[in-house]
């Protein structure tokens, strides 16, 4: 008989419930039991709540939410040397699960967010992370040092997009920038670019309170939603050349065409953000002439030991973006409170322990 | 009073007329009189014979035609050392202008495709090559070796496309390529990308009679414009992962969309042809997801001492795609011939002298 | 009470015997059962029978020799869903341990090789495949399409190097090679690289035999052992530029120093030959005035689906290289043989079964 | 009759004179005359002083020194568009002189550092820039921003190499950087390390007061000239991995293997100290087994538009690496106090208007 656990479980359109759940058993060999202690709320979780579904992730049976998390190693299981009861850990939420060679081909190369079959916290059918429990794969829990908090643990994920879109477009130093979107992944980039060594970043979004914390945090210049201002900027700033590397973080099609246009010849846009209707209408006489590169990104790899030594050095700091705090109780609300103050909140924290 | 010479100039949609137009002068400091041996005829000359214009290139005066060329040095300038009268070369048509910052900029990095201000024969408003001389920078112009022709010398400048397009995507060694486009850039990609290392190179086009000679210089599979089927054969050559690489070189959104279905996860696309109304409507859900990156190409840069090189060791070998010859006053009925016979015709080959 | 089979055992310097060993039991849930039916005999199984180590790698108890193999399924583990009885596949000798954060590391980052904790075939504790059975991990078994013979599927192991070679030197279209070194390792790198796109390959050895195999199979040129030659050699195909890669196959620091002489500025000197006493004086000033680039590689990664698809699609071929065959019981005459006969005896295959 | 203006020449070991020379001419077309402002010491200058040579470089006849220099244009010659008089420049002191076809070769890949025909100041037999004026092409001159100071220019230099080093590494988001020598190369490859994103920059030096600095300006260690204790340092930083690059400017065999004990498996060892007897003695079997990549640079390319970009935007701070100015008289006292200050002074700047 299985011991029993709270959890924010999924269950419709609108309809989370913070419910008893049967918390996992005793860790295979391979794994750690953790002890969730703090877990962000991202826009992947909110948007399954409005709308059920994301593409062709589809909920079709009540699912646990939440993916960006940091926990206490409560047990390990019997193969595992490298972590003891006590770690506390950053959670990569996603796990090939090896089951195909087409699987094992990506793995083997270093690509495994390709794998078909992976795992992913709060992907259906996977559930996620909002609960008092997990079972996961050591390899993928990464021990944090005594000076990175467990809210920054929690927020390695989030930061990962920002680091897999630096290290695949490449930024290179002296890079000047430009990102579309100000949301939480737009500003996690904006942090990994400035990190990278973009000298500058331009970033523009419609909704003048996101760029307030853009400012704060460091960009160059913000722009409000306007392309021909933003292409103009990006120009200002690089001898009439454009931007080097261009991310879309706005899911718009408009934002791609910004993106392209502000981007100089050979430059690199890096497309992050899915779009409502699924396509966008692009020029192809344009990207043609100008050899400006479309790299689009799926979630990421290999991140999180970086992501763990960006905070340890004080590389990167992710607290600014913080926003507002709740418990595992409040779950429900916080989601209403996440939608409610969009243009203000960057980052929801739930703290489950 | 300079001497005059004949030339194949374009005088207006339809309006090609060989006539006498003043020679060259005397080479500057750094250049090479050359006189032109032959010239291929390109699907973009006959596109400015049909319509007069190319995207954003219009053709406002009368110009001559012609870039795909090889000739032999005649007389060289004061500062050129390398050459010397009665070389036989292989002519690079676009030179940087180098006028401006911005094209100091990309001539430094190795991207002169990129400079803006780039000299291109037969590109509105610069001069091309159906005609007796040219005087043309030495360093654009290379040596051919004995067991080099002039007309193998002549398609080094087609080639060069499928040399880049192999260099950037990057094909590497035992790779999967899809090709869309067996005219004569998809099959010039093709003899390139099997020297590159291909293992399999599956080509499509709605032309059944351009399939056959695809066929015989090493398709592995040819489709006929399926892109179901294109999809399919491609997975069943690669166990089901799809292309490492394709190349579109139809210029057709449905060719783009055919290439990024048959690409596997983590594959490129490399665009090389030119749409006819300038955009493609793309599945963005579908390159991210997949992460299939979008590479578009202008041009080429640094592909000529490796066509030579190609060439020389018998690497490979494009004299299977010559399909007829012509001589310069018979140009205009050459052009004739190659919109008669698009089905048949690959390489039509103008024999200067 | 287990099953006995045959093996050939290194029991200690010169000391090799074919005898009784224990089978292995059922395959483990990941593990498929492969009769062995092919074997290469490799250098360094020779150099291990004559001087019970390679570096650090020391031969403490009997050791079972032979890692280039090929086999067919005879039953597959409770997990394994892609192979099935009577599946002919080359085996990849090298499966990481992953028992340590460091092995995990390089794994997910697709340099398994470079796992510190590799299981590999033959190489001081683990045991090879000189013998009739080994239970190997299902993703490290490739299955062999019709067309490849078990023969060549035992030959992808040394080609893999080569593969692994112009992976990440790289060579690109067009490129002039030098190999030092025309034994088996160096003549797999030749056949790798001329079909990676090297238009030009010369290749030296002290031992003119064995210039003659590379002859036959293809090198632009063949040296009989002098740098100097080699230099010269290498400028003439390029124009006075040099090789753009070395691949130093030899295991000799003179061999090395040959290989940095001939490259031309910029270029990749490939590292493959371990040297008798561990150390090699390198010129300073001239690798970075001219910015040769040394580039060591140990063993490889995820090469076994290229060797396939290279040898299904007529690519490469191997067969030429087997110069003779043996039983399993006259494996111990077999390397008397190898050794007797160094100059002339490029593949020797083990036929077990 | 050519106008006379002051320069510092060379004229033998310990022979350098401040002297009435020929000023240049009128700029040739491409080229801008340069009132010189600013010019710092550099070791090569010091080397030249005391040894006559560097390597092949052999000072053979009376030669003005200095390369790291910034000034003000005072006139442009026909064809320069973008300069004009009283712009502010730092000047790229190295300019390819395209004589040769491997001179275009190289210049054409962007690699024109390479060129063996390069023009560089103050390298025999090219004159330098401890002087008045110079004629210089106006593309290798970069206007500086207002808010960048002409010392600040003239440091764009010697940051050149450390921008350099970390493109090609290459270093990416969170690595962590061994850097050997303290020196000025050593401490701008730290500057632009960190800004290229190194999470842990260490430092090794045998001279405690240069660890200083380097601790004043952001290392995240400094070791006294301990191999076995920066290998741990790495270590201990890294989980026991080893430094993703470390960067070799001390110049001596000992630095090379330590750099090459502190790398990770798969890491790379920039090589940019010449050392004292041209040649080092290499672990071939360790490279090998730990694929230690072997990266030297030689100067640099395409590094200026990244050296102003960092400063304008103050991502990279040089001023702190200021120890002491000079004017042009007295830049023989000034040599004498580099030599006698070698521990303490790290950048000597000539005030020369």
């Amino acid at each position: 008989m299985s011991e029993m656990m709270q959890a924010a479980v999924l269950h419709g359109v609108h309809d989370l419930r913070v419910e008893e759940v049967p918390a996992p058993g005793r860790p295979a060999p391979n794994e750690a039991r953790i002890q969730i202690n703090k877990v962000g709320i991202c826009g992947s979780d909110v948007h399954y709540w409005e709308h059920g579904r994301i593409g062709d992730f589809i909920v079709e049976s009540p699912m646990v939410l939440g993916h960006e998390c940091a926990g206490t190693v409560v047990e390990v299981g019997s193969n595992v040397t490298d972590l003891r009861p006590g770690d506390r850990v950053a959670i990569e939420p996603g796990v090939p699960r090896l089951s195909t060679p087409l699987s094992h081909y990506y793995m083997k190369r270093g690509e495994y967010n390709l794998c078909p079959d992976i795992f992913f916290f709060a992907t259906p059918p996977d559930h996620g992370s909002f609960c008092d429990y997990v079972n996961h794969p050591a390899d993928f829990c990464f021990k944090l040092p005594d000076n990175v908090s467990l809210e920054e643990g929690a927020m390695i994920e989030p930061l990962s997009t920002g680091i897999y879109a630096c290290r695949v477009a490449p930024i290179v130093l002296g890079d000047t920038v430009v990102i579309t979107g100000a949301g939480p992944i737009g500003l996690m980039n904006m942090l990994a670019a400035k990190a990278a060594g973009a000298a500058n970043v331009l970033i523009s979004d419609v909704v003048p309170a996101r760029l307030e914390v853009a400012q704060q945090i460091g960009a160059t210049r913000v722009i409000t939603g306007n392309p021909e201002e933003l292409k103009e900027a990006a120009r200002e700033l690089t001898n009439g050349r454009g931007a080097d590397v261009c991310i879309e973080a706005a899911g718009h099609p408009s934002a791609i065409n910004a993106c392209i246009a502000a981007a100089r010849p050979g430059g690199t846009v890096v497309l992050i953000g899915m779009v409502p209707n699924d396509t966008a209408e692009i020029s192809i006489t344009d990207i043609i002439v100008r050899e400006i590169k479309l790299r689009p990104i799926f979630r990421y790899n290999n991140t999180f030991p970086t992501g763990v030594d960006l905070m340890a050095s004080g590389k990167v700091d992710v607290k600014p973006l913080i926003s507002r705090r709740f418990s595992l109780p409040e779950v429900p609300q916080a989601f209403e409170y996440v939608i409610a103050n969009r243009d203000t909140c960057v980052k929801a924290i739930v703290d489950v322990k």
